[in-house]
């Protein structure tokens, strides 16, 4: 890649925006498709439409120097640009089917026009096992589609770090079939990045592997001390010594280890359902894909069956639910297993109450319509239950004292181990 | 705990005689209990029965000093000790059924007498969920059984490092209902350890579910990477590079996660079934358990699938298994997969011919009656194929050009990459 390939990266969300506000600091000038017209102006005045701090500052500043701008996606931008960056949503979050339609619209785009060099495709969108062969079915067709380089490369990024994460890569996937193409993607890292950085070379369907397999490895771990905290739970055991004596096995370790609700956000429930995705017709079943969401799923019925009995019914009772972001510190609702607590309460004729600290612009979250109050004392006042949903950091400094004047029922749900238990007995809480 | 107690380990195995040797080590005298006489006879001699190298040298040590003798089990003994550590096998390998006669026995002899001071049990044997709850309604129904303090102090040894992983553990877990036997153990283990080693202290039923969740995190783990590998090998991927590139993420890491046919031993499979024994009575499922256990069984029935279809049938079909024991360098088959490999391909009808370079003193495994040759051309003359039963760094010296001269088909089975594949198939041989 040379500083006159025309750079483009499809899709203004997490990874699309961290790779181009990166690329723009090395000094690439790099063009953002967006279809969204909403975020396209926010972003055009160098304002992010989500919280991650270090990226919304180094994007602001991309934008200013103009190395940075943000369109709407057409057929020009496409066969203008050289190297296209593929960094959106590629899978519909209800039904985990590939959206397709976008990506055919994308190849027969790219492949339209002869260039002097072959355009370089780097798939970043998490997407099912062996997408990358359909995607080149679909490049082939086209009228110059088969000189298009198409690589695996896909993005590892926390959540709150996507800026971080995107200049200090634990590690660089480029997974392509043909090898020129991947000498090229390797190359352009490596002028990139610091030479400390691991740059894993291998085919296309062995990155998609190693995508999935990464976030079902992690989407296991956390499901793994979800159904050791729900033992624990029953069973009235000391979860704090049982996950700390755990995790001192060097081969197990302490990191990423934190019970709560279960797991959830765009990525791990998505990469679960996805591996094992019929589309994908690869006549394997993941089973640890499938135990995984399982457990998911039953640490949520079984707060459902303990409320249920312990308040006889759930018929018009109050729940206070506090936080609703998949990630503590985050605004960020998306697959939140909080949102579809709430949404199983209110099936069963509870009345939730949400307060999500971090989600001050918004009456409602998307899912379910579940309407959101903007004060504290509003959702605690004559509550039957207090469920703790994220473990925001200021949940920890809820008084005791105060909250018992408030509510109806002393009863707490913190599957999150956030409040601090002896203090709240003390003020005549019960855990349940 | 004073020079004045009287120490008594029981069961001579890995765990009880790496603490005893530990113990002796460190200046005090100790007795091991082991009913099986050839054993006794043959430690009392200063000879290990297994391979465990660092353990051999200590216990020699030990048993020339007399600071560690071994005797046949007896009420004497029993009533005699102030520190009872309880190291034998404790439930049945085929039924997975709590041997329940012997600690009733137990129960009986150590509550059988008073004491000036109480004496003190160490349960170091994994064991069901709950069970010492179980032992401590037996010992409440002897004599004097009530006095008795009961402390559940799991084992974490890797074997190989029976010796060292007693001496310099990960971490102590020191899990007492009564504190004062709590506090009792951690005097003794904080005398005896490096001040760097963490005590974990907490109740008995959650340190048993630190050991028996730490083996089913590790079997996990192991499940996982075979699933990876067991699609990897189906669709022709680069697993190496798959495996390099998910062992990056340092959540996940790259020790304890190599493929081969499955996991084995006495230890993660045993766990992986009693922590959802019926007769726990928890009421509750481990579906990671039951997930690593079916993907642990997979491995193999496609394999044997996989032979099937290549070899038209299995029957008389001469099968050369290179190692039988469940570790690399070890002659230990406990547990081990490459044996229920074998046992499968014989119930087809093929002639499994087992060759394990660290047996040389049986002629057959106990476990099916598996016969054993001695000799490596023995096993690999007229073979239909090679499969590759434990990862024993030797093999890697087979010679393809030498073992080509031998075979009747050039076919080898090889889950654990052990073999370099490049010049095996240069000298034509197949890999399924």
């Amino acid at each position: 890649m040379t500083t006159n390939d025309s750079i483009l990266v499809v899709g203004a969300g997490f990874v699309g925006l961290a790779t181009a506000a990166f690329l723009a600091t090395k000094g690439l000038s790099v063009t953002v498709a967006e279809k969204n017209r909403f975020i396209v102006d926010s972003l055009e005045k160098g304002k992010l439409h989500f919280r991650e701090p270090e990226l919304a500052k180094r994007l602001k500043a991309a934008v200013g120097v103009k190395r940075l701008r943000v369109v709407l996606p057409s057929r020009e931008i496409y066969q203008k640009a050289s190297i296209i960056i593929v960094a959106i949503d590629s899978a519909d979050q209800q039904t985990w089917k590939m959206k397709l339609a976008a990506f055919e619209r994308m190849a027969a785009w790219i492949g339209g026009v002869k260039r002097k060099q072959p355009a370089m495709v780097l798939l970043k969108s998490t997407n099912i096992l062996g997408f990358a062969g359909l995607f080149r079915g679909l490049l082939d067709q086209s009228a110059f589609g088969r000189e298009v380089q198409l690589v695996v490369n896909p993005e590892f990024l926390r959540e709150g770090f996507a800026y971080e994460d995107t200049a200090h890569p634990w590690r660089v996937v480029v997974g392509a079939d043909d090898l020129k193409a991947r000498r090229r993607v390797v190359r352009f890292y490596k002028k990139l990045l610091s030479a400390s950085v691991p740059i894993i070379q291998t085919d296309c369907a062995s990155a998609e592997l190693i995508k999935l397999g990464a976030n079902l490895y992690l989407s296991h771990r956390l499901a793994f001390i979800h159904e050791i905290a729900e033992y624990a739970h029953l069973h009235s055991l000391d979860l704090a010594a049982v996950k700390q004596a755990i995790g001192l096995d060097p081969r197990i370790g302490a990191e990423y280890f934190e019970p709560g609700l279960g797991f959830g956000g765009s990525c791990l429930p998505k990469d679960c359902y996805l591996i094992n995705s019929h589309e994908s017709e690869t006549g394997f079943t993941f089973h640890t894909a499938e135990t995984a969401l399982e457990i998911n799923e039953r640490v949520l019925t079984n707060i459902v069956t303990t409320l249920q009995s312990r308040l006889s019914s759930l018929k018009h009772k109050k729940i206070a639910l506090l936080g609703a972001a998949f990630k503590p510190e985050t605004d960020d609702t998306r697959g939140s297993q909080a949102v579809k607590l709430a949404l199983k309460l209110r099936r069963r004729g509870a009345k939730v109450t949400v307060y999500e600290p971090f989600l001050t612009g918004a009456d409602q979250i998307v899912e379910g319509n579940l309407p959101l109050v903007h004060n504290l004392n509003e959702a605690l006042t004559n509550a039957h239950v207090i469920v703790i949903g994220t473990a925001h950091y200021r949940f920890r400094n809820l008084r005791p004292k105060t909250v018992a004047t408030l509510v109806k029922n002393k009863l707490v749900c913190d599957r999150f181990g956030l409040l601090n238990r002896t203090t709240w007995e003390k003020h005549g809480f019960e855990f349940v």
